[in-house]
This record gives C-alpha cells, sequence and structure tokens, in this order.
C-alpha cells in the first residue's frame, strides 16, 4: 500500500520536517503563552524513559535527589556578579502573590546554584559532611526569543545535579566522571546518539563556571546540538554564599562545586539525529513501545492471535502494544507507527496465520521480511539490541562523514554549509571565531587530537568544532 | 544506652513535635520565599517511592502521563467562574518575562484544570477519541497564608489526573474508581494509613466541580487530614472551554470531565499518623532504607561482617543501608536511625558475632530480640510485612477509638477536641456546620452508615464526619 507523504522531506526543509514529525507523531503542541510547550503522552513516554535511565547512573554515581523551591528571591541571583549578567535578560518575575504586590518580586529559577548555595552553606559544617552529591528533576523557565519546541522553550524539565567538595581535584573528578559515566554512557548506550565530549571556550562557558564539559552531537542536517553539560564551579557560589567548612587540619575553606544539566531537549536530539523522511526511528531501549502487534484485518483468529502474541511478548520482558483497531485501514496504521518509529511492527493477517507466518518490519533498517510466529520471542530481544546498535553507529558514521579537518577560517565557514569542520584552535584563536560568529557559526567545543578533553583552556594541541548549532 | 530526648514530646506539644522531626529527621527545610520548602534527600526519598507506587496505579488505571506549561494566561483562569472565584486569592502573577513587561501577566498554575481543557478541545474530535485520561507530576502555586511543612505550602509537588468521557456515567465511574482502586488503595496498602473515603458537601467542593470524593485520615492529635481528592467536574469546563465530540450518532455533545489529587501532604500525613515520641515509623513499603546494617563497634570482623550481610539482604530484594561510621558513638548513630523511623536495625557487635547472633530491633513495634545471623535473609520480608500490617491495623484502632457518634452540635464540638464526631447529616445541616466551623470545626465528609459514600448531596441517612483538619 503505498505511503501518504505525510511529512515535508527533510532534504527539502529540515526545520519544517522536524516540526511536522512533532505534530503528527503527537509528540508536543505549542503552548498558549509563547516559549511553552505541552509535552502529550507518547513525547512524555520517551522522555519518561530516559529520566529512569538518566535517574538510574545519577544514583550509580552517589548523588541524592531533593528538590528546592522554584521561587528564588531576586537578591540572590546578584550575589555572583557572572550569573546574574548570564540569566538576567531571561528572567521570568513574579511580582504579585496572594492577592498582594510582594516586598521583594521572586524570580521563577532558570537553574538552581543560588537557592541550593544557601542550603549547601547550612548543611555543610564540617570536611564530614561532604562530598554533598545532590540531584533535582524540575522545571525551570529561560525566557526565549526564538522558542523551537524541545530545543528552545521558556519552561523545560531537566535534571540539574549540585555537588560540594572539599578539593579542587576531587570537584574537578567529579564533574569529568558525570559527563563520561553518566551523560556520555546515557547518549549513546540509550539514545544511541554518538556524540563528541569537548571542553567549552571561556566564551561559551555557564555563566559562573570555571570549566564547562559539553557533549556535542550532529543533527541530520549536519547543524550540532548541545546535549548535557558538567560544569566546575570552582569556589565562585561558594564564595558568594559563604559555603565553607571545617577542614580535617581544624582550619576553615570554602568548598569547590560542580553542576550538570540534561533537558528535554534530548528528545529533540533524538527526532533530529534518528527521525527520517517517513518519521521518528525510536532507539529501543527509550522506545516506550518496542514492538507493535498489528491486526491485518478483521478477522476472530486473527484478533486471537495478535493479543496472545501481543502477552507472550510481555512475557519475554517486550514493551508490547497490539494494534487491533480493525476498523481503521491497516494502510492507515501502518503509516502511523511508521511515523511514530516504533522499532519493529509484526502484521498478522488471515493468510499469514495459515502458514504460521508473518511480517516483520524492521522500523530502523527500513527491512521487511516474513518470521515465523513461533520463534519470536525468542529472536525480538536480539534483533532489537541489533537495531539499537545500527542506530548508534549510523550517527557515528555520519558525523565523521560530514566533519572536514580544516586550516583557515574560511575552510571551516564553507565545511560549516554542510556539517562541522575541525581546527586548530591556535590557528583560529577569540578572532577567528569572533569571524566565524558574525555567520552564525560558533566554536561548539575544544578537543584534543586523540579525542580526548582537554584539561585546560590553552593546552597547545586543542582542536576547535566549528559548526551552526540549534 | 539513653536515648537523648531530641523531640518536643507529642502530648506536650503536637505541632511542635512534628516540627522537631521534619527538622532532626532532615526531611525537609523552609525555604528562603515564605511558605516555600526545601525537601532533603531523606524527604524526597518518601516521596519518590510514594511517586512509583501512585504512578504505577494509574497507569493500572489506564492514564497517560503528560505535562502542561506551568504559565497560564490569566483570561482562562476567569472562563469558568466557580474556578476563579476559588483560586483567584491563592495566585502568583507572573509581570515580566525576558526584561520586558508581559502584554497579559500569566499565572502559575494552581492546578491545571483550564490549560488541559485548552488542550482537550484540540484533541477530541469524535467519539472515538474518548475517553481520554491524562496525568501530570508537577509542581503547583497556591499562596498560603499560614503555611506549614508538607502540609500547606506555596508551592508544593503533586500528581493531578483529567479525564473526559463521552457520557455521565462513565466519568462519574471513572472518579469514584479512582478514589477507590488508586488512592484509597495507594493511602492503606503503600502508607499503611487507614483512611475514611467519603464525599464532601457542597460548599466543600473543589471550585468548579459537581462532586467531590476524599479521603479522610486521622492524625495522631486527632484532627483529620484530607489525603487525596477525585472530582467529577460534570460539563462545567467542558462548556467553558467548549470541549465537544462528534457523538457515535452524528450528533454534538459536550464531554463528561473527572480530575484528581494528591500531594506532598501525604508525607506530613505519614509523619503525624505513625510518629512516635521517638521519631518517624516509616512503613516498609515506602520506607527508601528498610533495614540499616549497623556495626556496634570498630572491629575487622564486625565490619566485614556488615558489610557481607547487606550484600546479602540486597540480594534478596531489600532496600538496605549498611552503617558502619564506627567513628560516631553507636550511640547517636542507633537514635538517628530510630528517629530516621527505619523499619528494622540489625545491631552487630564482636560479642554478638561470636555467637553468630545479632540483636534485631523492630522499629515499628519498638521491639527489640536477639536472632540468629544466618536466619536473617529468610526471616526479614516478613517481619517487614508484618510490621506494615500492624501500622495500618494502629492507625484504624487509633481513628475508631477516637470517633464518636453524637446527636447534637454541643456534642460533636466536644468530640472534636480529641479526635472526631460522626453525626446525621440531616440533624447537623449546613445550619450546623456554620455554627461548628466558627470554633475551627469543619465537616471532612458525608459517609453511609455502612461506610460507603453517598451517591448524592441528599442521601438521607448521610453521617457527617466532623473535625479540626489540618
Amino acid at each position: 500500500m503505498a505511503k501518504a507523504p505525510v511529512l515535508t522531506p527533510r532534504a527539502e526543509d529540515f526545520p519544517r520536517w522536524y516540526q511536522d514529525v512533532i505534530n503528527k507523531a503527537e509528540l508536543a503542541d505549542n503552548g498558549p503563552v509563547r516559549g511553552t510547550m505541552v509535552i502529550r503522552p507518547y513525547g512524555y513516554g520517551l522522555w519518561e524513559r530516559m529520566q529512569s535511565e538518566m535517574d538510574a547512573r545519577i544514583k550509580r554515581a552517589g548523588a541524592q535527589n531533593a528538590y528546592f523551591p522554584m521561587f528564588i528571591p531576586q537578591h540572590y541571583l546578584t550575589r555572583e556578579a557572572e550569573h546574574v549578567e548570564g540569566f538576567a535578560p531571561e528572567l521570568a518575575v513574579v511580582t504579585h502573590g496572594g492577592g498582594k504586590q510582594l516586598d521583594e518580586p521572586v524570580v521563577v529559577r532558570p537553574t538552581s546554584e543560588t537557592i541550593v548555595n544557601e542550603y549547601f552553606s547550612k548543611w555543610v559544617q564540617s570536611y564530614r559532611d561532604l562530598p554533598l552529591l545532590i540531584n533535582q528533576w524540575a522545571n525551570v523557565v529561560r525566557w526565549e526569543k526564538r522558542p523551537r519546541t524541545f530545543l528552545r522553550t521558556t519552561e523545560f524539565l531537566w535534571q540539574e545535579g549540585h555537588t560540594a567538595h572539599a578539593t579542587y581535584e576531587e570537584a574537578r573528578a567529579y564533574a569529568a566522571m558525570i559527563h563520561r559515566d553518566v551523560y556520555q554512557n546515557f547518549m549513546e548506550e540509550i539514545l544511541a546518539i554518538s556524540v563528541v565530549p569537548g571542553r567549552k571556550t571561556p566564551d561559551e562557558r555557564f555563566a559562573g563556571a570555571i570549566n564547562t564539559l559539553t557533549l556535542e552531537a550532529m543533527m541530520g542536517d549536519g547543524k550540532a546540538l548541545q546535549l548535557g553539560t558538567s560544569h566546575e564551579l570552582g569556589q565562585n557560589f561558594a564564595k558568594a554564599f559563604d559555603t565553607d567548612f571545617l577542614t580535617d587540619t581544624g582550619g576553615r575553606a570554602h568548598v569547590w562545586q560542580t553542576s550538570w544539566g540534561s533537558t528535554t531537549r534530548m528528545v529533540g536530539g533524538l527526532i533530529m539525529v534518528h527521525g527520517d523522511d517517513n518519521g521518528l526511528r525510536i532507539p529501543p531501549r527509550v522506545a516506550a513501545v518496542q514492538v507493535v502487534v498489528l491486526a491485518v484485518k478483521e478477522d476472530e483468529a486473527v484478533l486471537a492471535k495478535v493479543r496472545e502474541l501481543g502477552e507472550q511478548l510481555r512475557a519475554a520482558g517486550l514493551r508490547v502494544t497490539v494494534d487491533d483497531r480493525v476498523d481503521t485501514p491497516f494502510g492507515r496504521r501502518s503509516v502511523d507507527w511508521e511515523l511514530k518509529g516504533v522499532p519493529l511492527r509484526i502484521e498478522v493477517g488471515p493468510r499469514d496465520l495459515e502458514n504460521g507466518s508473518c511480517v516483520l518490519v524492521r522500523r530502523i533498517r527500513g527491512e521487511k521480511t516474513p518470521a515465523t510466529l513461533s520463534s519470536l520471542a525468542a529472536t525480538i530481544p536480539a534483533i532489537l539490541e541489533e537495531d539499537q546498535a545500527l542506530l548508534l553507529r549510523q550517527s557515528a558514521e555520519f558525523r565523521n562523514a560530514r566533519t572536514l579537518d580544516v586550516d583557515s577560517v574560511e575552510q571551516a565557514h564553507e565545511a560549516a554549509a554542510t556539517g562541522w569542520a575541525r581546527i586548530p584552535w591556535a590557528k583560529l584563536g577569540a578572532q577567528g571565531a569572533a569571524a566565524l560568529a558574525e555567520h552564525g557559526i560558533t566554536v561548539r567545543c575544544l578537543v584534543l587530537p586523540d579525542g580526548s578533553v582537554p584539561d585546560s583552556d590553552d593546552a597547545p594541541d586543542s582542536l576547535a568544532i566549528v559548526a551552526r548549532a540549534y
């Protein structure tokens, strides 16, 4: 059956394809207040799976969840000079509460370093209270001038980690560990997105940090998207909020801190890395529905079989939906599941049933093959893992093919039309970066030739990855 | 070892005991903006377990999670007349965003019926789209004049369910099912809190509802706390937002709706129902730490044993902490775990070890008994279930002993000094209720003599439960 051309082709208009996918796959709607979004059940199901996998990694990293109020007194923000400068233009301000004008306006958290430090100052007394490792799942608000669903929204959902340590070295090692073992591991193992770990240049750092580590991914149009950052805060907030402690030698010292976050923008990244002209391709490990079992048409034996199969596959630990809505044409349902990117479809019709077979559609590789019904429960787990691995491989290959090593600002500019450029940082410098920025091309991060992360701003052999970015 | 009198005794000053427990067990701190709270890891751990158990029940009830923006255009609120009247005095209003005054102020959601209906109107086209069953986990803001940690806070965390149905009967049945199979089941099976299901009088209904079902629990001082409500909204919001659909007979009709919520106030209820003068008593099913294995003092064999035991018990599926902080006096650690209400403590010292034994402290019944180390993994699961059941029984017995059947407003007033009164609603009436309200005593709900929930406001044999309430 011919497929309806429901989506704008990616090559024709990538941003429009992206919005088409979001609308047609029922991932999200625009909210009534500009820049906000309604995350619909199919989109939220992705976020729930992400949360659960991310949360498990954060807990393994030793952090505990907590919850801080979203209302922050305005004067907190001003205590750390760079921080307020960075966030002031994006704040939402509550001036009235309970029918009265407030004595001091409160801001809705754009991030929680300030309010967290206020409490760390109370909770940390001595070196025995360190390290203090906290994470929170929350909504935050940053007023967006150019909103785009999932990627830049005025309100978004995220986790933010906040930790305090006794020494510079320990804080530094913790930020690097989160970057690697929590974020990079999650992006690659669960989202099947190959990412480039790197260091932000001083200009691109988090407001108030002494170092920002980032993970950059290439989208289907060659642009970059930052997915997860981990910051060394040094003692900046500790000094601003006087977060100090009794050291093991009887002195007093300010704590060394980290913060790190990952957000609902990962849903946008997932769409733009794996999606194709037929819609989403969801990695099996993050899919709320891994397998859909479809009855091709109304037929008692077929309906009984798809339901039985659903139970069997669920018993095998798979996340399964049975589509027995035979009053809707099979073609339309099939296109819809294709669009929604469910990794595996099992199509069962009356003739298949007679032969003890079915059609297996592997969404990720776009393959349709006949299969034996009785073998499905045994073979599907391995098939899903194969396709999960394929997505990761494809995302790495796509990025590698579109990343050019260049030698000049001009070449970098040219390369950024279709992908990324890698250029010696010593050659580009702040001046070259500024020249590129005029064309909307930015330094995404610094990396070392062997792929590792530079441990200082001026590591001599650093390479800059430059690209257009979301 | 004598225990330090860390808490105000409950009989001396119950509200102060409550705050003492919250502070000393490190459940929460007051936030910087009046009425807000910081939920600390030990408190948030309780909430996480509650979320996970509640979420599973909500999903079994067929609802899917989604997320709606927290910013609601002010004019949405005014569309449903009773709704705005109920919530206007409690709103937080954002007047500035992104450095500019907003054209229309936005309110921070006090609840989401209005914004949800705006989208339900788009998503529901025909009877085939019904029922639509949505839930969200979110923060909400209601400006509190008399805040109290967990019980009444300006910002709190909750889940709010919102559903749309084709018929009055179906909506009604769904609200009742949530009330019974999700909320009552959760309170009793997980929180071990015996609750009275009932119907709110018209005066106590949710603003905009045609019926509110409630679950009321008796706290340790005899007052009532409302834990979870389920509302029939009728067609009030559907008409205000024009949420209508094509019926199966080709006509158009407004949907029938429900909404239902449960909040972080349940943490407060848990403290006040089960706590005693030594601190919390956490029901095993909701405890983030079910068992703590304590090394009594520094001793190599003891330390090795407690760690090994920890592993063994974890392998048996238990949530276990090993307390090997032998540089802190055993007495202090022991009092602290008592305070934190961990259901089971296993204390291992050098002499115990020689005998292959330990001391088992059952926090919930306050019993200390010797036990054989080798039998623990096999016996503990049943012990925890026994103590879970005991808490539920105790909470029912306590309430029953303090609930009096009375015949007059005067007797009801008197009974409310120490507990609840049950009085025929026909005898009390709106006038009697108003007289009691002057003394801070309110009608918590209406019930039928057999314990079931009246299905109308004027069911002739309804009994009113009256009490002081949080």
